[in-house]
């Protein structure tokens, strides 16, 4: 008999369950015994009982229920009247019904709100757009009240012809429009040691993607001569922290863009307003917002964002630096703590993937906290860099479950167990945790937080 | 010489300037005169006089300029304070200074705000996505306030299980994700006999372009078990007004969709909130908003809305019905009435293509009303039935132009001129207005909206 504290995965990796109780044991063994699930190719959902209609509604006449006689006996007011005439909001908004479906602050302590974080509410996202109303904050001295035509942004430094830029001048330049995503680099920080919330929006929602539109860094970098000594450039924010990075000037001229416009109307005060730095698949701090400086130099300026912060502290106490690429990562979106399960039966399990490295290739889904995995379904586009959606015909029997994705991008870069980034960098980091993420599913439909080496 | 009263273009169609001046004319002769443009292959910008940059920054250091000496004496108040705190709006909006760029009423008179028309600012938008504040609206009784906890969508006639749906049902089903313009059938109507508005946003603007989640209708035509009898799906909506269209069901089982979100979140109130047909590529108005009703015929309805309305009065006085499709159309942003050009010199002109019929497969764009032709850029995503758009490097010298863009599609199709639309279809039709779009670009820089045959 496969004694689970032991048991070994798809590629032999020893399963550890560190805050193992036996409860959390048991957990797994009745999760185990039910696998592996049944394979149902079609996916037509006839064994759903669609008890919500059934009650709710006046039962239908059977074969040949035409018109009106079929009609639900209530009609509601708003089907019998005029409602709200066009454009009664000229810039749109929500319903009043989807009020909690908003950015939430950090409920952990944090120094104020100027230099705090907001999370995208990803449980209640769906496809792979995150609407700029619900794009993730984190500020370091608060959103600016950047004025559009006051804005410059100045190129210079290790160029021939430094120049500053208008807002104006800038969308004159040829523009670019691509998915991509944005994650904080410490994305998931609060949960490096152990799961400190059940709530999908704090332990992955510092994750937002949009189309962005601006112009290739490249193109203005060669419309300011770049010199061959140029080997860095520093990205400057007009905000009242003056964030500073160091880009080497391979990103910059790889894929690097001055961004001012996300999904299609200009950028929002709070994503960098009127223009931001966007590196693709890089730490979202490095695509500085308010964007007013470009100075290109031979080394890296060692700011106090790249040395004291958004570094890692490894086990032999050196510090990781300039650890730009957010890596492979994943998570289950529904269920989640979220979206608890009401019922049993068929559902279809989702969750994002996302790489800074380029596509995802591949999702596998366990059920059985990685004792055993299925290939998701990738959903919908497979953009580099983007988030990508995947799912899994799911058939809830009630019995617990302990859910986890492992994505892999198009390099061959699998995502971690929790085992293998703790063994690769201890337990000091904050930034770069992409680890396999565990929620538990529990015979009352509800879902927590939970990990397993 | 070429007489440009009767010149061709390059498939030889006999041009003609109906309203044409004097002054039109000769604005066609100057700029043909110009052409060919110049053969640049590389878009470096070197030419480009940093006008706005120079007059409102301080002379730069020249080589070598670092760091501070050569930062603009100005420093804007917000570099030296803290701004708003995270979360302070927790569902974002746009700046203040783009308080501008909003829908907007149709300018000619209609009934009431309730049946009535807002109006989406291609020209203020980039990429191919429509944030969800600014898609257009269609109204033909306001805009409900749809209940999704009572809202039921019944799936009856012929099928073998008819069934009520409530919003938990519907998501439950398996999803998809897809990036799909929709279009007024009646988008530049008010341009049929003449130009009536100087402005992209009124010619062009009922015209938006999202991500759309939804469930497949084949799926939950399968769930009720659709007999082989049904051949056309009766749409109904929730509000006020009814709005009924009949979909033959080889649409209804290839790619319609019961669509709940738009770019990541839950639709819009205006879009149909808590649910809406989704017919890539046809008509808008069989989309049906607030969808309450789905009934399987063998025949279609003959609705009010395919017969008095949504229907096309042909020059021999008969009426093309069911005319879903959404032709190949596409129309030049910049410049465009609200984005005039303001001086000379390099410029991105920048257009939106589409098809109801698939994938862009190229466009053409013409200075000179259709006498010579470029084949622009397509950048970006190039996605069936979505926004694709195109760019062409423009040089402009000063003089007059007069702009189009002419888009094919992945068939073959071609968009065609006025003269082919209105030989094929006269004069009295409302809908379906697809023909090659000309703004005029004065020598003032000024944008307006002219008609060549």
């Amino acid at each position: 008999a496969r004694t689970l504290s032991m048991a070994r995965g798809e590629k032999g990796q020893r399963k550890r369950i560190p805050r193992g109780t036996a409860e959390l044991r048991s957990h797994m063994a009745e999760a185990a015994d039910r696998l592996p699930m049944p394979e149902r190719r079609d996916f037509l959902l006839r064994g759903l009982a669609f008890a919500g209609a059934t009650a709710a509604a006046p039962v239908l006449a059977a074969e040949g229920a035409t018109g009106a006689e079929s009609l639900p006996p209530h009609v509601p007011p708003w089907t019998r009247s005029l409602g709200a005439g066009v454009a009664s909001r000229p810039y749109g908004a929500p319903s009043e019904f989807e009020a909690g479906v908003v950015r939430r602050r950090a409920p952990w302590p944090m120094a104020n709100d100027a230099s705090s974080i907001s999370f995208t509410p990803l449980a209640e996202l769906n496809g792979i757009i995150t609407p700029n109303g619900l794009v993730f904050e984190r500020h370091h001295a608060g959103v600016p009240a950047n004025d559009p035509g006051l804005h410059r942004l100045l190129i210079h430094g290790m160029v021939k012809r430094p120049i500053v830029l208008t807002m104006d001048d800038l969308v004159r330049f040829p523009s670019v429009s691509v998915i991509r995503f944005i994650e904080c680099a410490g994305n998931g920080a609060i949960d490096w040691r152990g799961p400190q919330v059940d709530s999908l929006q704090f332990t992955h929602g510092m994750l937002s993607c949009c189309e962005w539109t601006g112009v290739p860094l490249s193109l203005v970098l060669e419309e300011a001569g770049l010199k061959p000594e140029g080997q860095w450039v520093l990205a400057e924010g007009a905000d009242g922290s003056g964030m500073t990075r160091s880009i080497p000037i391979e990103k910059a001229l790889d894929d690097s863009l001055l961004v001012y416009a996300q999904n299609g109307e200009m950028l929002r005060p709070e994503q960098g307003y009127p223009v931001r730095l966007l590196n693709p698949g890089w730490e979202g701090n490095t695509s500085v917002k308010w964007l007013r400086r470009l100075e290109v130099g031979d080394q890296p300026w060692h700011q106090r964002e790249e040395t004291s912060k958004y570094t890692d502290l490894m086990p032999d106490g050196s510090a990781r630096q300039f650890t730009y690429v957010q890596e492979t990562n994943s998570v289950i979106t529904f269920p989640c703590p979220e979206k608890p399960v009401r019922e049993k039966g068929r559902y279809e399990l989702e969750g994002l993937a996302w790489s800074g490295r380029g596509r995802i290739r591949r999702v596998d889904v366990s059920l059985d906290g990685g004792i055993t995995w299925r290939e998701a379904r990738l959903k919908g586009l497979i953009l580099p860099k983007a988030l990508t959606r995947f799912s899994l015909d799911f058939d809830w029997d009630g019995g617990p479950a302990l859910l986890q994705s492992r994505a892999m991008d198009e390099t061959g870069y699998v995502q971690p167990t929790l085992s293998q980034l703790r063994e690769a960098r201890g337990t000091e980091s904050i930034y770069h945790k992409n680890a396999i993420h565990t929620w538990r599913l529990a015979q009352s439909g509800e879902v927590t937080n939970v990990q397993i080496e």
